[in-house]
């Protein structure tokens, strides 16, 4: 297989601090916001400047490198650490990584903070590295499952913009269009943030990659034309018995999928898995705001930017660790 | 029942023409175009100004009694009529409205264009008034399967802006709100063109109904959380073993209501069924252009209009002659 790269960097570590690319204004501008304390950091994650389940935890980790050079004292540290862990509910991803981060700053009972800030900065490189090395390996794994001239459906965008790497799911794509076997990727819009529309359109455009775009509501349209070979989405959370959290919209595709018989795929990285839940009635969903749909004034809005899939829905679990018909790993 | 009426008038006839209200507009601005010719009728058809297919029927029906002030002999009425009958191609009211016009025309060999319009008028007024009249039929035997405190969740506009009178599906929930029988209306809100959230939404608001505005994506998650105890929608064309074909992401509807055992109601007068069709396929699916769904350029996009939803998802079939488990009419 051909080397699969991006040149997308969606967060760069400048030293002095973090620059973020706000996905918010994408694909009409690439603006980086300058983020070199926690709050900065904090706002871009809960305002959506920077988002997908493993970006969002490296873009924590980073921060709270921040943490450390901000803080007087440890009190003050964790509690930045709580700034940032707080930010949002549903990716666990985020409190993974801040949970390294806990548990490197217990490590190094006399520590001081330049010295705390230069581990934590040390981690959070290295949980980077680690999931642009995962999103290669989860790529090269999954592509094994799509077929030759494969019509895919994917949703919201897993790309670049929302890892370390090259992506989950959109990585796993990469890297069979590098195959040679990608005859088309139907891209769901993914209301209300659109972010299939904006940001997936745009890494594919980026890569030549040939690419459709559809509303959320057309894709049961593309299956039962039999337009669709697999479905292929990330992940925000996965529960012990594969039950898992995704943008709003997975579900309702887990089903249809189901109903056409098409293999439904989600590629995540080991971080994603969170064996300490159940089932997936255990994730926190988060809602968002009514404007977020509609602009119109006095509307009662229904906003919750994830569902949760139930596993028994999932074809295979594509890891960096091989693919899995269930969370098992060794 | 207390009598069900509505005050939004889509369309007027004033003598001098059909002053048809620009939906494309709403809910920001309510202006009415005045479409004194064929030509604007059909553009006004063409461009969703107008739509629905019991109402793009009816202003068909005007737009014929135009026609015939237009043309100076049977040849151009007929040309004219032409142009009316290709607008559109899936919703068969236009065409079934345009076909009493014809067969109208040929009944009457010896009139003169002035007495053909005179005659077309009548016929438009008659089409007007007895959809008025099967909205109310069909809104009084369909409140009937709707349960006390009920969720439903409904799809597009199917209300006044949509049919001469009250409505098809957006009818049958203005009767069971009136019975006090309507706890929430899910309305989703119908990308590309919005027609839950900006017409359905101020349909709902003016009349004082409950209701709850809702991502396409998201009334799978709705579902789950047993939180949908019927969904109704409308049609623009049903066939005789009773697939039908709606506004895009109905069919994902029909799949996602039999997935979760949730009753899936089609509410549609007798004009709506095409007994000239054995079945679904059948039924030409219009797409339309790109930027309806993005704006970005250079963006290849999936624009069908509409879906086909196969008649064994439909629970029931709500029309003028009572409710039918199948197109089957006396």
């Amino acid at each position: 297989m051909t080397n699969i790269t991006t040149n997308i960097t969606p967060i760069i570590w400048t030293g002095a601090g973090l620059k973020i690319l706000d996905q918010r204004r994408l694909p009409v501008a690439e603006l980086y916001l300058d983020c070199a304390t926690v709050d900065t950091v904090a706002e871009a994650i809960v305002t959506l400047a920077v988002r997908g389940a493993p970006l969002i935890g490296i873009t924590a980790a980073y921060g709270l490198a921040i943490a450390a050079r901000e803080a007087c004292d440890r009190g003050k540290l964790e509690a930045l650490r709580q700034q940032l862990y707080t930010t949002r509910p549903t990716a666990v991803n985020l409190h993974w990584a801040l949970d390294r981060g806990a548990a490197m700053i217990a490590a190094l009972p006399g520590a001081t903070m330049p010295e705390l800030h230069d581990a934590l900065l040390a981690l959070a490189r290295q949980i980077h590295a680690d999931d642009a090395a995962s999103c290669l390996a989860m790529a090269r794994t999954g592509a094994e499952l799509i077929p030759a001239g494969a019509r895919i459906l994917t949703h919201c965008n897993t790309g670049a913009l929302a890892t370390g790497g090259i992506g989950t799911a959109l990585g796993v794509i990469r890297a069979a269009h590098a195959q040679g076997k990608v005859k088309m990727v139907w891209v769901d819009e993914t209301r209300p943030l659109l972010q299939g529309a904006r940001l997936t359109a745009w890494e594919l455009a980026s890569d030549g990659i040939p690419f459709t775009l559809n509303t959320d509501s057309m894709a049961a349209s593309l299956m039962a034309a039999g337009q669709v070979d697999a479905v292929i989405v990330g992940a925000d959370r996965i529960t012990r018995n594969g039950d898992f959290a995704n943008k709003i919209g997975t579900y309702s595709l887990a089903v249809l999928a189901h109903a056409h018989n098409i293999p439904f795929y989600v590629a995540a990285p080991r971080s994603t898995f969170d064996m300490t839940l159940a089932d997936g009635a255990q994730i926190p969903i988060e809602f968002r705001a009514a404007n977020e749909v509609t602009d119109f004034p006095g509307i009662a809005v229904y906003n919750p930017s994830f569902d949760v899939t139930p596993g028994r829905l999932v074809t295979r679990f594509v890891t960096e660790e091989g693919v899995l018909s269930e969370p098992r790993f060794s």
